[in-house]
């Protein structure tokens, strides 16, 4: 492990010292926990607040989707660890604004524990209704739906959420736009080379030389198959066929793509995935309205990347189009 | 050597095709070279072009700062090997609105090389003015300033000289402007890991697991020391000292302070870095302005950062605080 930190039992808090003090016009700490930081921009006409969350390592996520037009607050965990429901519920006390609290996060077992748990917490101590979408876009990680893991595609979550709150719509009206957006969301990811977890020094997995792992979720998690590394036009298409064959994607629709780098793959390498996605786009005459390339949501400094498609009906392309504006994702 | 690629000598071309599909609206190839890509984006009071290249491989530069607020074109080179003359007269050729056009790159040999017979080709069979300003930000490259190299400083620079076009000045005043911007402006890096070259699949450095270089540049150029790893406050010292010895920032003064990884090292580490710099700015009573942190100018997948201060005065703030909307560099 080589990683430029100082004390491993240090990375959480510093990570957030460190980000506070590049973006002060953007976040803030919260008065009631060290582990949930508060937005300072939001839409004038907006009255449902949204909270995001989960555990750090992430990065830019989940706190660079605190601003304007996406979340209103961040609870914190630790590395690839759900953040417990304290902050969780000091968030939710910060941002309120007398209209609801809607809670995205994705479908891990600590995630759900710990928001369940805030979620209970506020409504009862605090008479603060909240709503919830869960993340589940991972087509490798389960069958069943309801059993699949959030990745990257919790991103466009994030922003349908943060548009429909922004265009004054109530709480059920916000989840309602916030779940439609992850129920047309598909994304799968491969593995190439491990992150390292800085209080241990292990690797989250282990890959030879000359393999990769098709499917890997985004802590490591094992995918579909370990196979000999593939070039990208072959690995997007196993990606894309077993997007595809969720059959939500059909000819003439119209799609937002998000090529996701999990920290240590080249931008380079990211937009030659992107051209991939494009071509088979193309064959099956569906319309790429939008696309995203880059490192949303990482996994440190773990090597590989994701792909993720978003099929758009005209609300969820108003949602795409409203503007928003964070740290780091700014859309003019 | 593991990347996902197709043949490695398409990288650039592929690289090219899908960044063209990611930014429809943005950006757009030359009808005259396949190597020159031009902006759709201009500000209206604009009058000088600015022309902005160099090697591929540090994605997202140089063409994700062709934008509004920033460049106007790019050519682009070979996998850290800069362009002909020959794309850089394209470039120029569509981009010039008769008010001339400026050029920024980095102190390179190759890119001296090109860029001077691409200036000369212009002004003699085109008629078209052009103006220079070279970046050499790399405190640890050369004792003497004209010899050293540019590394992540000059998207400070590129910045300036965008917001001075956009103020509707001339030529010399913008070329003024991108020059103080660039003498204001000192980097320093550290190399962690190396990159490799996809047609040889040869590392760009060595160093042992344990080891680090402080002082290395963009390509994998040498730095001051190879050393055994220390934690970032050690890290972040040692290079703070060299830039701060150089006699520019001093007590009271305002500064931009960039943090920018060089593709594999994680933004957690980038964050603390930044909490790190900025302790030690605290201790020197230097005020900053604004800070940048992020992936900005790679070498594809390196471990390594480096860290840049740009002293403000009146001019500069003016332009640091111009918006810009760049595919990979928004300022709202």
């Amino acid at each position: 492990m080589k990683k430029m930190i100082n004390n491993p039992d240090d990375v959480i808090d510093e990570l957030m010292t460190g980000y506070l003090i590049a973006y002060p016009e953007y976040i803030r700490r919260s008065n009631l926990h060290q582990r949930a930081l508060i937005g300072k921009k939001r839409h004038p006409d907006r009255k449902v607040s949204i909270l995001i969350g989960g555990g750090s390592g992430h990065e830019p996520a989940f706190l660079g989707y605190v601003g304007q037009g996406m979340a209103d607050g961040v609870a914190v965990g630790n590395i690839f660890a759900s953040p417990s429901p304290i902050p969780i519920q000091a968030v939710t006390r910060e941002i309120h604004d007398n209209h609801g609290v809607l809670y995205v996060y994705g479908n891990y077992a600590g995630d759900l524990m710990n928001f369940e748990m805030a979620s209970e917490m506020t409504e009862i101590e605090d008479d603060i209704e909240t709503a919830v979408v869960i993340g589940n876009d991972d087509v490798a990680s389960a069958k069943e739906i309801e059993e699949r893991r959030g990745i990257a595609g919790e991103l466009l979550v994030y922003k349908a959420a943060g548009a429909a709150a922004d265009f004054g719509y109530g709480l059920e009206e916000v989840r309602r736009i916030a779940q439609l957006a992850n129920d047309n969301t598909r994304s799968m990811g491969i593995g190439l080379s491990p992150c390292y977890l800085p209080q241990t020094g292990k690797p989250s997995f282990d890959l030879e030389d000359n393999e990769m792992e098709i499917g890997l979720g985004h802590h490591g998690e094992p995918g579909i198959e370990k196979t000999t590394l593939r070039s990208a036009k072959e690995t997007v298409q196993v990606m894309m066929q077993n997007i595809l064959k969720e059959n939500i994607y059909q000819s003439n629709d119209e799609v937002v793509v998000l090529v996701n780098g999990l920290g240590a793959t080249s931008q380079m390498e990211l937009y030659i995935i992107n051209k991939e996605v494009d071509e088979i786009l193309k064959e099956k005459n569906i319309k790429t309205y939008k696309s995203y390339v880059g490192n949303f949501i990482t996994s440190m400094e773990m090597g590989g990347f994701s792909v993720t498609l978003m099929k758009l009906d005209d609300t969820l392309k108003s949602c795409i189009d409203h503007p928003v504006d964070c740290p780091n994702f700014k859309e003019v």
